[in-house]
C-alpha cells in the first residue's frame, strides 16, 4: 500500500488528480483557473466529482477516468448495508458518473474497471468495509498505472522524433491531462530529460484555450522550448517549414483507427497531410474502443454557446447570435500516420493492426 | 457636391467612415468596441487618423484607404503658404500616413491618388484654398466610388452562388471594412435583397475576433442567416457538407494571384481544397498590386503578443510565454478558385488574366 500512497501523493510536479489520505478526500486541481491560479478543489462526494468533470475543472481523458474512479469510492464509502447492497450502490455510482461527459472512453473504461472489481469482491464474499478499501486502492492503481503508461508512450513517441525538430500540438494532452507526463507531451518531457531539443508549437485551442492555458504553461514550467500560436496560424507555421511532426492526444479511437479529439484536431490533420507532415496520435490502449466501429459512431458533445461568445468574462460576439460549438471532431484514419501507445506504435491498416494489438493483450 | 455629401453622410446602415461636414471632421466608428458599443471617434488631425489605423479602430483594406485619404485633407487644411508648399505638405502627409500599416495596398493606393491629385492641381496652377477643397472632394469620391465598386463585386459574386448554399467566410470583409456592402459579404447582402437564402458560417478570427465582433454582428443586424464558429471548426463544418463555397476579402493580391489576407485564411484555403469547395477572393482592383510579383514579396506585419495572451481583457496564457503573431498570411494562387472584382471574375491562369484586366483598365 505504501508504494501507492507515495505515488499518488506529494508530487514534485503539478499533479492534476491527487488523493489526499490525511483528509480522505480527492484534491482536484481546478484547471479552469490555470495558468493564473493553482487551486485544488477538495472533493468529498461523487456529486462533486461529477460536477468537476462536467464543468471541466478536470479534463483530459486519462485524468477524467482517474477522477471518476476516486469518485466511485467517494460515492460508496458511507454506504451502509451488506455486500450486495454495496455492489448495487457501486454499480449505481458508476452509471451516474458515466453521465458526466459523453466522449472520453477512458471515463467508461475506468468505471467499468471499478464495477468489475466490486463484482469480483462481492463474488469472493468480501466484507463491505474491506471492499470499500479495495475500491480506493483500485482507483490509486489506475492512477499509478497511468503514470507508467504515459512514460512508455513517451519512449515510443520519442523514437519518432529527432533533435532540432519542430513539433506542433493541439489542446492539452500533457501531464495535466493524465497522472504524469501526458500522452502527446510525454515524448517532449523525455526529450528534455535526455538533452534533446524540440521546438514545440502549441495551438491555443479555442474556445476553452487548453493550449494557451495548460500546454504552454506546463511545457514552459518544465523548460521545454514552446511557442504559442492561435489555431488559425497552424497552416502558416507549417507552410514556413517550421513543423516536422504533429502529435495530439485523443478522447477515443475507434476500431478502424478514426480518432475523436478536441475540436480543431481534424483541421490540423488535414493541414499536416497537405504539407507532408506526419500526424501522430498518442494514447493509452484504454482509449481505443474496439466496440466503436468507426468515428461516425462516436457521440460528439456540443457545449454551451457562452464558451464562444463570452469565453473570457467579456462578451466578444453579438447578443442572440447562432453558434455551433462541438467539443470534439473526428479525424478519419487516412489522416493518421501512427497511433503511439504504451504497447508500441500502430500504423495502417489500423483495423487489422488494432485487432492484432488487442489479441496480444 | 451635394451628391457626394448625401452619399457620405447620414447613412441608414452602420457606416465605418463618415465625413462630418457640419464639424469639418472625420467621424470614425471605433470597431474595437463592437459589438458592445457604437462609438464614433471625432478626428481632426492626420496624427489621430494615423493612430486610429495603427490601433485598429478602423480596419478593412478599403476603409483604411478611405480614412487615410480624409487624413491627408485633415493634415493639410490648416497649412499656410503657397501652392508649392501645399503640394510639399500633401506629399509629406501621404508619406506619413503610409507608415500606419504595412500590408494593405489600398492604403498606398488611396494615398498615391491623393498625392497625384495634388500634383495635378499644383501643375494646373490651383490656389491653395481651392486645392484643399478639391482634396477633400477627392477623399469623398474615393468613398463613394468604393460603395459602387462593392455593389458590383456583390453582383459578380452572387452569380457564383445558389439559393440554399452554405458559405464560409473568415475575418471581416463586410460593410464595416468598406464604404458599404463590403467585398466578401457584398453577395450576401445582395442575396438578402433578392430573397435568396444563404447560410453563412463566420470564423471568429483570432486573435482580434473580427469575425465574431464584426462579421457576425453586421450580418445579424442585416438579417442574414449567420452562425458563428471558432476558427478551428472550419474543417469540421466542411467535412459535414455544410459549406459549398468559401469567400474572403484580401489586403493585397500579388501579380501572380497570390493573396495576402487575415491570418488563418491560408488554413481555410487548404481545407477548402481538401474538401473540393471553391475558394473565392473578393476585392476591388485597387487591392491588386501588379508591382508585387508574388505573395512572398508582401510584407507581413507581426503584431503584439498581448493580442494572443490577453486578447479578451483577461490573461489567458502564462507570463513570459513565447508567441508568434503574424497579422496576415499568404494563400498561394493554386488555392484560389477565382478573384471577384468590380470588373468581373478572374480565374487561373492569374498572372496572365490579371495582366489582361489591367491592360483593359
Amino acid at each position: 500500500m505504501s508504494t501507492i500512497e507515495n505515488q499518488t501523493e506529494a508530487a514534485d510536479w503539478l499533479q492534476s488528480v491527487r488523493w489526499n489520505s490525511a483528509d480522505n478526500r480527492l484534491d482536484l486541481l481546478d484547471q479552469r483557473l490555470l495558468p493564473d491560479e493553482i487551486i485544488y478543489l477538495p472533493l468529498v462526494t461523487s456529486e462533486q466529482v461529477w460536477d468537476a468533470i462536467k464543468q471541466l475543472a478536470v479534463r483530459g481523458a486519462p485524468a477524467i477516468g482517474i477522477s471518476a474512479a476516486f469518485g466511485v469510492y467517494l460515492g460508496v464509502r458511507d454506504a451502509s448495508g451488506g455486500r450486495e447492497q454495496l455492489l448495487e450502490e457501486t454499480v449505481k455510482q458508476c452509471d451516474y458518473l458515466a453521465t458526466s461527459r459523453p466522449t472520453a472512453v477512458n471515463l467508461f473504461w475506468a468505471l467499468d474497471r471499478m464495477k468489475q472489481r466490486a463484482q469480483e469482491l462481492a463474488s469472493e464474499g468480501g466484507e463491505p468495509e474491506a471492499m470499500k478499501q479495495v475500491l480506493l486502492d483500485e482507483a490509486k492503481l489506475i492512477q499509478s498505472e497511468d503514470e507508467e503508461t504515459c512514460r512508455l508512450i513517451g519512449e515510443h513517441g520519442l523514437s519518432l522524433f529527432e533533435d532540432g525538430m519542430g513539433v506542433l500540438t493541439h489542446c492539452n494532452a500533457g501531464g495535466l491531462a493524465t497522472a504524469r507526463y501526458g500522452t502527446a507531451l510525454a515524448p517532449m518531457y523525455l526529450a528534455l530529460e535526455r538533452g534533446m531539443h524540440l521546438k514545440v508549437y502549441a495551438d491555443e485551442t479555442r474556445p476553452v484555450l487548453q493550449g494557451a492555458r495548460l500546454t504552454a504553461f506546463e511545457l514552459q514550467q518544465a523548460g521545454v522550448d514552446v511557442t504559442l500560436i492561435c489555431d488559425n496560424m497552424a497552416g502558416a507555421v507549417m507552410s514556413k517549414g517550421w513543423v516536422q511532426a504533429v502529435i495530439v492526444g485523443t478522447d477515443r479511437v475507434a476500431a478502424n483507427g478514426d480518432v475523436a479529439n478536441k475540436i480543431g484536431t481534424y483541421s490540423v490533420a488535414v493541414l499536416a497531410k497537405a504539407h507532408g507532415i506526419p500526424f501522430y496520435v498518442a494514447c493509452p490502449i484504454s482509449t481505443i474502443d474496439m466496440n466503436t466501429p468507426t468515428g461516425g459512431d462516436i457521440p460528439i458533445e456540443e457545449r454551451h454557446e457562452d464558451e464562444i461568445t463570452q469565453g473570457f468574462g467579456k462578451r466578444t460576439a453579438p447578443q442572440g447570435i447562432k453558434v455551433y460549438n462541438p467539443a470534439f471532431d473526428v479525424t478519419p484514419n487516412e489522416y493518421v500516420t501512427a497511433i503511439i501507445t504504451e504497447k508500441g506504435i500502430i500504423q495502417a491498416p489500423f483495423e487489422e493492426n488494432l485487432k492484432k494489438l488487442f489479441a496480444q493483450a
